[in-house]
């Protein structure tokens, strides 16, 4: 949380972003579930992925390219998967329909999978993997996104963030969630490195001859205008520190959401100036109990999971973690304390709310 | 290939390692498999997982590490799943037959998934992915490996090396096969590093304080004897560059390989002196067909591999590939001139003809 941030109750938050969703002719399940999605997202400390992008998804209803009330249409299913083109419809209402489908598949099957094209920013993909936490599976979730990242020994942009999600529930512990974009970085972060006027660090991004980018104007500039340069794959440039591995990652990620699905792919894919848009998921749910006693593989998840926090830390540092914890502790703050807001979110809401009549939530103390 | 090569026929290196293990026991079936397992490796330019590994798995064998004529217990099964206790059995022998059935099974429901615990070393992880590409599947296979990763903000190593491998069919291009590390570099790099002397690149790994190590040969004797220290998980120190995804990806593949099989994770995998044991495998196969039509899955596969080698390269590159590309066209050249092998290998293997009389391949011109 940084300073001047503000604090709301999670619930009145929901409820806020539901009533613009409603006011923008949304169904009002649909709107409860892109609120929730959103809101889960703040909630969890990612604010990229959270109410901060509330302002996108109104242009996207308003410009027409996320469409309410749109659920698409099942174009292929059988007992263990699913396609679905979801024809521009919203992102998160048509993702937790899919993996719900997907869940009770896997029920029948032990495993199950589906796809999803011609859809919108589906807000974060953990949101969808943890919802197998509850039915004793591992839960998977991947999109791909507009492309920004550069091949390896490459000089234009060909693949998204591209992330991937994945979920296995523990005991007492708190549950592994693995949600991590497949590049070093998202555009997001290129952003605030160009807000604050710094350099990038070695190893973030090329410039349009394939060298090492340093400017993030200059890169934001290129990439938005597509003239070339982009962020290199988890593991940096070229192959030292294995940047061949995350650009591996990217294009595994492309294959599962859009070959997979029939929707565009690579560059493909790009940004609109209102939305991304025409993007592919993909979605996987596999039962614990076809290969293990669940209350076993749970205990052996707290044990491996203790032992990780247990793990001494590197001179300077607290403590060792694991992907899902941080996430974790900062919903029970939140659940305390409030969601934090930046002041720049803030001022977003509170104008969404004068055009759109929803009831701003009141700041906690 | 180095200066010094030598070049055999494969199909005389297949053989020679055959003889070598029916030499020590192994049926004619299992001796075939991890020959032509090895071989592949070499083959498809992987040398660390090739034949130079021959006296190891002799080793495994003659110290009862790695037991001959030894199939293994299913201990769970379902139309989609499959778990195996492989009771100490060779490697590559469980891990096909556990692949076919998983490939089997697929067949019928769309998807399965196999798990497989106390196995041995199974070679290269792509091998069995690309079992899957011949019949219209996606191929998925996963291993643990002795403890040498460190955790993000850690000083002690906790995961392996922890290979994930994936296999996509294509039309008339060359299959898309990632088949990677998780973490950094292997064990071996740091190897050849020691050989010549050479300082480590800053972020492949830290010392026992965690901070950076740059000696291989300190850091080498501290993972051996466990005094702490180790390789950094893909994207490298702390979260900078994606350390900590890297890590993630890392614990995943204990959690499908060891914890869905009950088998050992984290640091319960280590290496004794002769050879790596008791790490646990995963394989998975899903049906394209269960979502789309496998000739346009092909034909989007070879419209996107062909974009990709037509990206423009980087200045100073020759061009750009894609995962499997470099493999494959190494494995054409050995159909011409020969699977090369370095002069150490070469000696080791004239070594272990004259002790089992198995016929040394012929030297090719």
């Amino acid at each position: 949380m940084e300073a001047g941030d503000i604090r709301v109750r999670r619930g009145d938050l929901t409820a806020f972003c539901r009533s613009v969703f409603e006011n923008r002719g949304m169904s009002p399940e649909e709107a409860e579930v892109t609120a929730e999605v959103l809101v889960s997202a703040d909630a969890f400390g990612i604010p990229s992925h959270g109410v901060g992008r509330l302002r996108r998804y109104v242009s996207g209803l308003d410009t027409g390219l996320m469409l309410p009330r749109e659920s698409g249409e099942t174009v292929l299913e059988s007992e263990s998967s699913l396609v679905v083109d979801a024809k521009g419809a919203m992102g998160p209402p048509v993702s937790v329909r899919v993996m719900g489908t997907v869940i009770e598949k896997a029920e029948q099957t032990g495993a199950a999978f589906g796809a999803v094209r011609n859809s919108n920013h589906f807000g974060i993909a953990g949101y969808y993997a943890r919802m197998a936490l509850s039915r004793d599976m591992l839960g998977i979730a991947m999109t791909n996104t507009a492309a920004l990242g550069v091949p390896t020994f490459g000089r234009e942009a060909f693949f998204g963030t591209n992330p991937i999600a994945f979920a296995a529930p523990a005991g007492t512990e708190e549950p592994f969630v693995l949600d991590m974009s497949t590049t070093v970085v998202t555009r997001g972060k290129v952003e605030v490195y160009e807000r604050r006027g710094d350099v990038l660090p070695e190893g973030w991004a090329v410039d349009r001859t394939g060298k090492s980018a340093r400017d993030p104007g200059s890169l934001l500039s290129g990439m938005q205008e597509r003239r070339g340069g982009g962020i290199l794959p988890l593991g940096g440039l070229d192959t030292l520190l294995g940047g061949h591995k995350g650009y591996g990652l990217a294009v595994m990620v492309d294959i599962l959401c859009a070959l997979l699905s029939g929707g565009p792919f690579g560059r493909g894919v790009y940004d609109t100036p209102e939305s991304s848009a025409r993007v592919s998921h993909f979605f996987g749910a596999v039962r614990i109990d076809r290969f293990r006693d669940p209350v076993e593989f749970r205990a052996d998840m707290d044990r491996m999971l203790r032992e990780l926090r247990a793990c001494p830390p590197a001179e300077g540092r607290d403590r060792v973690w694991y992907a899902g914890l941080p996430e974790a502790e900062h919903a029970r703050e939140t659940e305390r304390r409030g969601v934090p807001l930046s002041r720049k979110t803030w001022e977003m809401l509170r104008e969404l709310g004068a055009e759109t009549g929803a009831r701003l939530p009141s700041e906690m103390p």
